[in-house]
């Protein structure tokens, strides 16, 4: 099974499956490609004959059937492996999982679209800025802190349903981002944020990106160019 | 259970889960609440203690217990009822379908936002002149009519997975833009556009949302003030 992901430093959706497959010590081979948008670009040609989409992450299994999109990935990956807790085993909690992981996928749009991930980056500077001028920044980061607050009162943590699962992949990304903004939180989203970067598949992604030194300029909306 | 849904003209959201009820004969309360985006409205009012996102549909059970969001909603229906085929039983197909509604969730921007969901409305006019000023709205059209057609070539139709599921719920609103804008359509795509149409499930909601004659001058972009 090859999992194809983009550039460790910027791709947030890649994240997420990677982390989740790494957590459940699911073996897989990971094929990097490197982001690069232009027509016909590698990037392309790689991913074109694979996926309809020609975005990351892709699963490919072995005779080349592939599964696109992160919420498909995850659910594909919790039906082959029934033997991992990849879901809360408890209905609700699973149900409230998903919840959670659909309204990601979905929303938090200026959480996403002003703070791209870049985990090689100190943006608290501009993070400080973003949080003063807008409003639905503010918004996405209040609910954020809500969202994370309900789950980990409701499982006694340390994780949003207990053990680590699809949900806190789902939000590794976002930790990311907090971090690197330098995005306040209250006391206990501060400790769930601390406990995702120190979670061994969460920190094998970040040593991973802090060593890929591969800067694109499209990526970069914030960082002056060397 | 009850199912909290906004206007049944405008709610493309809405449709998915309540066709998917309706279509496997799973009992539950209808909830109307007509849109009113203004702070404080009877809308929010009702929404609001019943979910942190403040949106629809929203899947309550009888104790309370909220599930939010489309996807989560399925896979909850799915779990509580694996009596029904409501994703497909052959764990690739299955696979598959979540890929396309995942698509669904976070794509298609163009074509969500430029035709927005409007059941009672002629706007093939409106449809002629966007396909030919919008280069992503046709972008959009060509990645909807091929995925249909894969997914149909592959399981031999009438719908995207053999019999009705998930898949075409999802879709269903969908549809209802195509059909409502005008926009050109393969000759299998528009055969299952059009069986869509005549799904009893959906032809339950397009007759409510026909009957509700409740227009809101912010769901009407296109059409004159009478």
């Amino acid at each position: 099974m090859k999992l194809l992901i983009g550039n460790k430093n910027y791709s947030s959706w890649s994240m997420r499956p990677w982390v989740l497959l790494k957590a459940f010590g699911i073996p897989f081979e990971e094929v990097k490609l490197r982001f690069d948008f232009t027509p016909d670009s590698a990037f392309y040609r790689a991913l074109q004959p694979v996926t309809p989409t020609a975005k990351v992450p892709v699963l490919v299994e072995d005779d080349g059937f592939a599964v696109w999109d992160t919420l498909a990935i995850t659910e594909a990956l919790a039906d082959m492996h029934p033997e991992h807790a990849i879901w809360p085993r408890d209905a609700r909690q699973r149900a409230r999982a998903r919840s959670l992981c659909a309204e990601m996928h979905a929303g938090f749009g200026k959480l996403r679209g002003l703070c791209p991930m870049n985990i090689d980056a100190d943006l608290h500077e501009v993070g400080a800025k973003l949080l003063s001028s807008e409003p639905g920044l503010r918004a996405d980061l209040a609910r954020m802190d809500t969202l994370w607050n309900e789950a980990l009162a409701a499982s006694g943590g340390p994780f949003l349903f207990g053990a680590f699962g699809a949900a806190d992949a789902y939000f590794a990304p976002v930790v990311m981002r907090v971090t690197r903004y330098g995005l306040p939180l209250s006391e206990q989203a501060a400790a769930y944020a601390q406990a995702i970067e120190q979670h061994p598949a969460v920190a094998a992604w970040v040593k991973d990106a802090m060593a890929e030194q591969d800067f694109l300029d499209f990526e970069e909306p914030y960082r002056q160019k060397a």
